[in-house]
């Protein structure tokens, strides 16, 4: 039995959720608050974060922590759907990107403007910082030119195939889209992209995720948007 | 030929050039550094940070941006002294610690000892923030209580053999160790566990790097400290 400990709207847990579903591997998904951590998933994984992964049987358990470890992980044990697909020099500028997109947009964009606009809200830390926001919206813009150059010269981000570059970026932008923070009208390049991700069967769950007192906008479900 | 663009306080690149150590591939240095990225430079890694990792031949030549990916790229195309060791399982554990490093340790600890300490200098941005500093050494004394934690456990951070998770570690309690900032008294386990890294021959010329203004402790350089 394979359980995903996850938060919906984390986009480190979104990635091994689509990860786990491209690879067509049946789970099911324990959702974990980040900031109420029960001393019983403190147990399970000393690191206190979303997302575990845990593939228990009756000979053992595997419990492994953090996306990059558990997309790794899911990749080397499964062959289906190859997430790091190419030479050696192709997966290198995959795990490039996915360092980008996890570190370098997380830090930039998506902490900015999910700390703001969303956990804020839940933990009830009040209003939104305009100024801390208006950061996290001008880090977006250089973020989307950045994928806008990528993907002029390239079908995927990485490349010519979708892989774990796409999942990672896709699963923060499907974030930021929920809150309705993507301006698709001036990416079209990128809107493309957004389309052809979201139209995956692994990331359809994703789109009807429901989190109490914050509703996405109409369009974020739907693929032709 | 193979060249490694690195800054030499820099704990990512320091992580590439110990890997590449491990591996006893020879390679040139190439310093770079991360407040005057030249235009040859971003034309070679459009990220425009160091490390980059460059193999150059008749044929043509590789260009790998980011420690990460740099290690994994090494890694797979180099069978010798494996920095990955042991079952999809335990190379889930060393991915796991390679991104707590890199980032959370990173993140808590190394962006505000070595901001405060090193780039400030370096840029002429004036002295060091005391409060930031606290900070720092405050976020150090839990991150090595963890360490403490898992050697405890342990004989490397991850398990029985050394791997990426020693090195990501090393390369980061390194550059604190040449600012003074490691208190080695309190951490008998940890000043252990770093004395066999240092003494490894791949981390040796990382002891002897210079950074002019700057002085590390006398101690810095020994193996019995």
């Amino acid at each position: 039995m394979r359980i995903l400990y996850h938060w919906p709207l984390d986009p480190l847990s979104r990635q091994v959720r689509i990860v786990l579903g491209e690879k067509q591997l049946k789970f099911q998904l324990e959702p974990i608050s980040p900031w109420k951590i029960t001393d019983e998933f403190l147990a399970l994984s000393p690191e206190g974060r979303p997302p575990v992964f845990m593939n228990a049987s009756t000979t053992g358990r595997t419990v492994i922590a953090g996306a990059r470890a558990i997309c790794e992980y899911v990749e080397e044990t499964n062959s289906k759907a190859p997430m790091l697909p190419g030479s050696a020099t192709e997966r290198a500028e995959i795990r490039r990107l996915c360092d980008w997109f996890n570190h370098k947009f997380c830090d930039e964009v998506s902490a900015y403007i999910m700390h703001e606009k969303v956990e804020k809200y839940i933990i009830g830390h009040g209003k939104p910082d305009l100024g801390a926001l208006r950061s996290g919206r001008d880090h977006l813009r250089f973020h989307l030119d950045y994928m806008d150059w990528l993907l002029e010269q390239r079908e995927w981000l990485a490349g010519a195939q979708c892989s774990l570059a796409d999942i990672c970026a896709g699963a923060h932008l499907s974030c930021l889209d929920f809150v309705g923070e993507v301006n698709w009208k001036d990416h079209p390049r990128i809107k493309e992209w957004y389309q052809m991700f979201k139209s995956r069967p692994s990331v359809q769950p994703l789109l009807s995720d429901q989190l109490p007192g914050i509703i996405p906008p109409r369009y974020y479900a739907n693929l032709d948007f």
